[in-house]
């Protein structure tokens, strides 16, 4: 394994930490045994060494003569940092140019460019938050609505990792005894009573399958909710795009058959991200190679939807066609909404007897509030009793695999087979718990989480 | 002046600091009376009303029960700060979704969004730095190149300044002198010799000129030299300008009349910019009516220019038709260098007796150092005796205005005018040469200046 090996957490790294590109200022971290002698000796100012932890002192960067930049220098003694190491966050002009220079100027004076995440690792391996908060940390970064802000920040101040501890606290007792038990094998007795394992590993698979069942709703908030608008050409689908992310984004015209592509947008309703896809119109004898082919995509987007918002015009078809219409979403595991769309068209009130029916007009903006409203619904029904939410696929298999060690303990239970193997299985399920919050880790799982993470991270 | 009115200055304001998008964290900064409170009144760990200027402190930023992020803020107590002014900032993680929910949070709590420049503009109202300083920040965050970065950096740090203040200084003193002989008017004395202020006049008008001279190359470090690739079709134009940018840039092909657009890139050589500009073969019956178009581009290009790099095919061209293509940039003032290309095609070497002449092979990529070390050498010939380059037109301006106003008094000396229309002729100038440094500013002025800044500067 390349990317992780020992001698590397005796280097001091340093990374740009903010975003790449100008800005006002820009933040370089410097991290590791010597950041503060190495900064120190590029400083022009109050002797860093000499300072405080938690301090900030102006000065200049300079190689040799040539003044780099002057920047505010900010000083976290071990183990008082992010990373549980010495740190210096030198904050700087926000010119790509000058950050660079004084990258190099550091790594002229002893410093390691950072790989990914290697703040963020070096921090794990301090022991300042487990594998899970640390995998958390990306996830803040990368939230964009309030749900994900929201479940990531759960994770990161560890409500998940404090679950997880508590099972396997009490699994780590249970297996405990039972090992107690074989120091004793000749006696026959039984330290670990069957009846209380069978109910502690019922207790904790419960609470296992809630944290699973969560796992749809969390990677939904992580990644969007992807909501297919489909329906036969010329329905208004684009119109209700555009309606719906309020610009005109999807190109829209009175000719049946003006989409092609699918077109995505994302779209927040009530802190939860709907991933909008817009279809071409589906019909049979299509106008044209190209238009066919969008039909054929059309499916496949239907296959991978969650949501499917059905627009029809409420104006020409009658309430035997959409059910008929209806009928080919039927073996989908998804939230079917039909949507009405042209009641301005209409002559009179229509009524079609289907569940979830939304009017409206997607041209006027009428109903539009109605259609939020009854996606905001159809998600939150889904929604778990606990509040802690898997959004990690990560965890979800492992999380899945302990279920599964468990299920094994109960049968080896009524199979009455020997504490040795029962113990055996009871360590399955914890390492698969343990691998969650890094209990348990290789240095391929390590390279492999924090290789995703952004650099200066 | 809508931009900057007074009342403005009593407000709190905060803006995101950092490049936008995603990084490891981000900044948020808070200048104002009353940003330690109002941040105070947001975090959650120590009372930061308490607490020290130059500290940093771990804490939440929450919004009632809500935690937005878990943030290290930094206290500067005024007026040590860069505004001036009580400061804090807020490193948070570096998510776009999280610093708009604390900016808002923020804002509810009393702050206003800065403006561009806004930090800046305070640091220069409190006087923290002159006028031409606080443009050097701007020009620091957009250096790309190592000249652009040291004349910035030098700007920045006050050399500038000080050669203009000490210009102002002798020729108050001067004119000081001269209006307290008006207050002596009948006695008919002159506190202020006329030879003594003439050899002020004539010396400080060097110095002017100096800079002024100094503006030519300091435009070009900062803005790129316009550097045109010219010849005739298929000369090899677009391989030298990829050769040179080191990357497919330009389409390559036989075909004469390949290129029709004109292309740019970025190129330093020394520290310093070249624009490269890639431009379509000067032939007379073009292909068609767009290889047309783009010959029309190439003389415009080739007005603007400051190099003009005439390349030409060695191994067609005779030394007479060189000379001959050549007279074209006769009446121009660039600095031309000829360059026979294709060597690795001829037969045998060739003898163009012109000045600046180098000879390569673009796409064998020989004799490309030759080139190189011509372009450093064409642009460092126009270089300035003194150390302080004029960047800024405004500056080049002002510095212009206050050689006129002392080209006038140097007429009103010979002409023994009064000594009132002297002075104010003096003042003329010194109002001038404050300009520069903002002594003498006007709203709009500044209102100019500090919105072509980034937000959070």
């Amino acid at each position: 394994m390349a990317y992780y090996i020992k001698q590397d957490l005796n280097d001091t790294i340093c990374a740009l930490a903010t975003a790449g590109g100008v800005g006002a200022i820009g933040v370089i971290r410097v991290s590791g045994k010597q950041a503060i002698q190495i900064v120190d000796a590029v400083f022009k100012g109050k002797r860093l060494t000499q300072q405080a932890s938690h301090t900030v002192h102006f000065g200049k960067i300079a190689d040799g003569p040539k003044v780099i930049d002057e920047v505010l220098a900010t000083l976290f003694v071990e183990p008082k940092s992010y990373t549980g190491e010495n740190t210096v966050e030198l904050s700087c002009h926000g010119s790509p140019y000058i950050q660079q220079q004084m990258l190099q100027l550091l790594v002229n004076k002893g410093c390691r460019l950072a790989k990914p995440g290697e703040f963020t690792l070096r921090a794990f391996l301090n022991k300042k938050l487990d594998l899970s908060q640390a995998e958390a940390v990306a996830d803040l970064i990368a939230s964009n609505s309030e749900e994900s802000h929201r479940t990531a920040m759960m994770q990161m101040r560890g409500g998940f990792s404090y679950q997880i501890a508590e099972m396997r606290e009490r699994l780590i007792n249970f297996a405990s005894l039972i090992e107690l038990e074989l120091d004793f094998a000749e006696e026959d007795v039984e330290f670990a009573q069957r009846d209380e394992l069978i109910q502690l590993v019922t207790t904790i698979q419960a609470l296992i399958a809630e944290l699973l069942q969560s796992f749809k709703y969390g990677n939904a908030i992580k990644n969007g909710i992807p909501t297919v608008i489909a329906g036969k050409p010329n329905a208004g689908k684009s119109t209700l795009l555009n309606t719906l992310v309020n610009e005109e984004r999807a190109l829209v015209s009175d000719i049946a058959g003006t989409t092609r592509d699918t077109i995505e947008e994302a779209f927040v309703i009530d802190g939860i991200t709907f991933r909008l896809i817009d279809t071409a119109g589906i019909r049979t004898g299509a106008g044209d190679k190209i238009e066919e082919m969008g039909i054929e995509r059309t499916f496949e987007k239907i296959q991978q939807a969650s949501v499917i918002l059905y627009v029809f015009d409420a104006s020409i078809t009658t309430a035997d066609e959409l059910q008929e219409e209806l009928t080919q979403f039927n073996n989908l595991n998804v939230v079917l909404i039909p949507v009405a769309n042209k009641t301005d068209l209409q002559q009179q009130p229509s009524s079609f007897a289907v569940p979830n029916l939304v009017s409206l007009s997607a041209k006027e903006k009428t109903g539009i509030n109605q259609l939020k409203l009854r996606l905001s619904e159809a998600i939150r029904k889904d929604e778990v009793k606990n509040d802690i939410i898997i959004t990690n696929l990560r965890h979800y298999e492992a999380l899945q695999h302990a279920h599964e060690s468990l299920d094994q303990v109960l049968v080896g239970v009524n199979a009455h087979i020997t504490g040795e193997l029962l113990a055996f299985d009871i360590r399955k399920a914890l390492f698969h718990l343990g691998e969650i919050t890094g209990e348990v880790t290789t240095d391929d799982l390590l390279a492999n989480i924090f290789s995703k993470f952004c650099i200066g991270k």
